[in-house]
């Protein structure tokens, strides 16, 4: 997969073609955004064939670090992630793709949650005094991992 | 700054803990976010001296991998982030910051836009079969920056 070439940090980051920067790893970094509530459901990293396959099934495909192949989200627990735009930013080493969460379950995060972001800090005077890093989970459980994900 | 120590993946992903993992260059991706509207702000790094710098001023403080130092965001532009509330992931590899996003021209990125994701793909159809990757900005400048940047 081959995109434009960068060319120079006007055209990067004034410009209006896509000169996406993945990294000496081969991967970019995605932010995905539930495109209705603007909830941030996820983080993680797509390489060109990912992002192409993004492209072509408009279903979210990132990359898989640690299986090391690429990952169409939702493909095991049916929570498939419709893409309905994809941005960039100002020097376009990060995309952000708005997408529209499905499946019976409705859920992005492996562990049950609508987003992987389900906690927050407690209280931020105590963490900034360093006496203690609580965090609340803020969120409820859409579904039991172990009855959606079989084991292998 | 040491933060606690990353312990078992049950304790990680589902405890009240914040046990935080900077990758090997001592980095954490971090995910901007407007507290109010939900919109994406921006993403950068943190490392463990920025996030703590963090949390004390409630300023969002960055690491700046070019210049190699902290980066508390506003400094020089006055665009300071205030921030109200701090999320990690799942895995606890990343970190999501609310914030308010202040200062006379209320923007986060170097270019005078609010959000550093100014542009999105303007067809994903002719991207997905690989014949034009147009971008399209969908955001007002707020400001210019050769006024509000002094030369050095």
């Amino acid at each position: 997969m081959n995109y434009p070439a960068r060319t120079n940090n006007q055209e990067i980051e004034l410009g209006s073609t896509f000169q996406p920067k993945f990294g000496e790893d081969g991967l970019i970094p995605c932010i995905t955004q539930d495109i209705t509530t603007g909830q941030v459901l996820m983080f993680a990293f797509m390489n060109a064939e990912s992002f192409a396959h993004t492209l072509k099934t408009r279903k979210a495909t990132y990359w898989s670090r640690s299986r090391k192949k690429l990952w169409v989200k939702g493909e095991e627990s049916g929570n498939v992630q419709w893409v309905k735009e994809i941005y960039t930013d100002c020097d376009q080493d990060v995309v952000l793709v708005k997408v529209e969460q499905t499946g019976s379950a409705n859920a992005s995060c492996h562990n049950g949650y609508k987003s992987c972001f389900y906690r927050k800090f407690a209280d931020l005077d105590t963490a900034a005094a360093g006496t203690e890093y609580k965090l609340a989970t803020i969120a409820e459980r859409l579904f039991d991992p172990a009855t959606v994900y079989k084991k292998k």
